[in-house]
């Protein structure tokens, strides 16, 4: 990668990260070693679960961190540090050890996801770009396993580039969502990058590019006579349901079917049904119906259980910006130092001192029972889920294929207890903490309670 | 630009652009001239007035677009294009013309901000990037407006980057703040690219990274004794102040000072009440206090009435994400083409027909009253707001700095009516529609209503 226009890999950071580092520099901390931990504060509203996502990147980001002479040079513009630790800058990377859980796995608040064991600064400074990355794939992987549970057998395709926050949003949240089962991406883009299916209908500007409906529905199934969806509702959704259904029966003349019709507009459940039986009374129950416009796990879990005749869902702005979240509450935190374990005691936003392991416990079927936060090498039963990725700077785990992603994550959700993924959950999947842990949180609170540190 | 690993212009878009595309190819339909204008369907609960962002950079993009042979292969691939409509998208570009308002400027629902006119297949295509980056920008730096509005002469530092919804929203997030009058980002890569100025004060990390509280505040003020900033909530807010003022004491004999004091957690406004005391009885009243901790224009709205003592607002995810709001409704419509103005009927989603100007109408000390929408060409009084930026493919406005956008921005929303400036808005900032619009609108709902198309 030698192109000059390739954006900082070291400046996308928060300005405290590389004052907190020229600190310790400054005060010869620079050689202690300390491990932090990810772990996310609280579940949105209605949520039993999260779904990891966005983990490899971020520690792919990590592996390759440098600051290249811009990047200095900026720096020195601030007037803000020392030439010492401009120079340290320059040579430095990311050589520590990380630990954490893998893509696509189920988790609940408080779980340590990622763990980070390096020099001070260097598992400081990583801070930014972690929460940044793995907080948004992790919101939008949690919010369309939601979507993708709530929609039963009808498929769900992501439509939400246009509404997506920026560019990145668009392309890593489709991937996101993906790995939570939604089928396909209207992002073509992302389709390519990642190997997702593209899909895509048609706007209601191509409808009123034509001077009549049926002349729009001709001339794409004229283009795509195998690929065609029609969009119904540009003047009147049943009129347009009507025009499909001869436009459909004039293709198969030539051998050919329509894909679908898509719905945007008006009453959805009562429409649906009316489309539905104006093309089952001609024949056409084969022609898929599809649903869009502001759609949401709470809508879409209201269609499934009326039996909504509808087989695709088109899920955008909700989706790809996981409305009314807007952002996971991930945090970072010091949980040990040359100190020994360490605990943050600021009115709630209490850590959980040292390296913990989380275990997860199941039934004789596999199905998950809970998950065991406990101190690393205090033994519990259950699978632990932290693993190590990278060791010394590098990474020692391979990336695992987007499909195995998804796979994996679509089997772990099936395990999940029925209670936490209800649309409106009944109970969060559960966190215990394991003894250890709880004697070393109480001695460490009583600690440092007691002389205000 | 040779790097080969430089994102493609063209495939970040929804695949039916493309399938529209190659009907209107095959259609002998791609030589027409149409004209689709961008507006926002509506303000969000509680806003007056958007504040225009990205204008520029969508504009910028769309005279870039083209198709590079990774991307023609791409879509090879995909076995969906006929080879005829893949040479054509070969030579594809942007040859038309676009109008648009000024970036910084406000604005309300249904005004037209970007006009776009151009053959058919080019028109179109540009819908899918010019929502994604205009929809995101304009409501972070409406948002942005809403909180420095709130914040009166306390100042805000956008702190958003960890929360952002990826790395692009959170460093076009960060400009968008800085126009609408936020003065400085944590996020180092946006302060390099746009000259931001870039703040940040320290970490509960570092605190907790040595033995005792003060000993961090030492160490700190020993790299930073011009400028430093002491998280003091770690362990209790009140003991975190009082060691800050004995550190400040020190740092004073020898010629320096502390800029100020950050509270993260726990009861701010009494909190602030009371280090305010604590630094002002130690002679210490030039020591700043800066505020974060989940901060949104409600509560900031509240200190500022309150007469709470805050300098500095830092404001991370509610900012950067809008939240509670996620996306805006913008959309890009068809209004004109070979076949005259058109209009869209469905349900909620109708359209002005037509190819618009918005017209600005003041009173006599140059305060904003409303603006008037009327058809292009018929003269209406006040100032217009789109202008011609792009002709035959070509930008003929230059792109205004960074720090004139932000001034323009300011001065314009001093004018505004107070009423659209509330936290909790009394009424929106008014868009009247002209008599000749007026008649074609209903005119044409007539005419399409009949027949239904």
């Amino acid at each position: 990668m030698t192109c000059s226009k390739e954006p900082s890999k070291a400046l996308l950071t928060d300005l405290y990260q590389l004052t907190m580092n020229a600190a310790y520099f400054d005060n010869q901390k620079a050689d202690e070693v300390a491990t932090f931990e990810m772990f996310i504060r609280s579940l949105p509203q209605d949520w039993g679960y999260f779904v990891a996502a966005g983990i490899d990147e971020a520690i792919d980001y990590i592996c390759q961190l440098q600051f290249n002479d811009e990047d200095v040079s900026y720096l020195q513009e601030l007037n803000l540090f020392k030439p010492e630790y401009l120079d340290y800058l320059k040579h430095f990377k990311f050589e520590g050890d990380i630990t954490a859980i893998r893509e696509g796995t189920p988790f609940t608040v408080k779980t340590p996801i990622i763990r980070v064991t390096a020099k001070r600064p260097q598992a400081q400074f990583v801070e930014t770009i972690l929460l940044n990355i793995v907080n948004f794939q992790t919101m939008i992987a949690s919010k369309a396993s939601r979507i993708v549970n709530a929609a039963g057998n009808a498929k769900v395709i992501d439509f939400g580039l246009r509404r997506a926050q920026g560019r990145d949003a668009g392309i890593k949240g489709a991937r996101a969502t993906y790995i939570a089962g939604v089928i396909a991406t209207s992002n073509v883009e992302a389709a390519r990058i990642y190997r997702i299916p593209p899909s895509g209908t048609m706007a209601h500007s191509f409808v009123m590019g034509f001077k009549n409906e049926i002349d729009a529905f001709r001339a794409y199934a004229n283009t795509f006579p195998d690929n065609a969806v029609f969009v119904i509702d540009t003047y009147d959704t049943l009129e347009g349901a009507r025009k499909a259904a001869k436009v459909t029966q004039e293709m198969e003349r030539d051998g050919h079917r329509l894909v679908g019709v898509r719905l945007d507009s008006g009453d959805m459940e009562n429409l649906s049904e009316q489309v539905r039986s104006i093309l089952d009374d001609e024949g056409l129950g084969y022609v898929k119906i599809v649903l869009s416009s502001d759609l949401n796990e709470y809508k879409i879990d209201k269609y499934t259980k009326d039996n909504t005749p509808v087989d695709y869902y088109g899920v955008g702005t909700e989706m790809i910006t996981a409305k009314p979240v807007s952002a996971l509450s991930g945090v970072y935190k010091l949980v040990e130092d040359n100190l020994g374990p360490r605990i943050k005691l600021s009115e709630n936003k209490r850590t959980y001192p040292g390296r913990k392991q989380v275990y997860r416990v199941e039934d004789k079927d596999g199905g998950y029972l809970y998950d065991v936060l406990e101190l690393e090498g205090e033994y519990h039963e259950g699978s632990p889920l932290l693993e190590q990725v990278v060791r010394g700077g590098k990474k020692i785990r391979e990336t695992v294929p987007l499909n195995e992603v998804r796979d994996y994550c679509l089997d772990c959700v099936a395990r999940l207890p029925i209670e936490v993924k209800m649309v409106r959950v009944i109970k969060h999947y559960q966190l215990k903490i394991g003894t250890e842990l709880l004697k070393l949180t109480e001695e460490l609170t009583a600690q440092y309670s007691g002389h205000g540190a």
